[in-house]
């Protein structure tokens, strides 16, 4: 089964990479961003059948090694 | 309005980052898990309203900057 686990940075930790494509973005021309932050988009891929036992597995997975739970968030998406 | 950009490696190209995550899950005991692939998720604030013209300028900003097309897909989500 396909699972996608979704790491960002929590609100208020810098996040400098998401800050230069910032300013890369305005050196081209697009005005319109007013802020980015980038993540990151892990797709695992399961064996099982039950989506709940799954979840409850990655979700251990996330807190194990996935995410760093001091300044990032995760949320995860079992498909 | 919240745009996500998602950046993954294309189907074929080599992803040592996830390669070295899957074999830590394995050592850890996550045996279930048959492959990872890592890629980006990009949150995007932007200004505007029609929610096709954003798509299209956010289509535009990964074209430029945000994503290599020759090893990298990407699709956008706008919120």
């Amino acid at each position: 089964m396909k699972v996608v686990v979704n790491v960002s940075l929590k609100e208020g930790v810098l996040d400098p990479q998401g800050k230069a494509v910032h300013h890369a973005l305005g050196s081209l021309g697009f005005d319109e961003v007013n802020g980015v932050r980038i993540g990151k988009r892990i797709v695992l891929d399961v064996d099982g059948e039950d989506k709940e036992k799954i979840k409850e597995r990655v979700k251990t997975m996330c807190e194990e090694l996935l995410a760093n739970t001091v300044i990032e968030d995760y949320f995860i998406e079992v498909e």
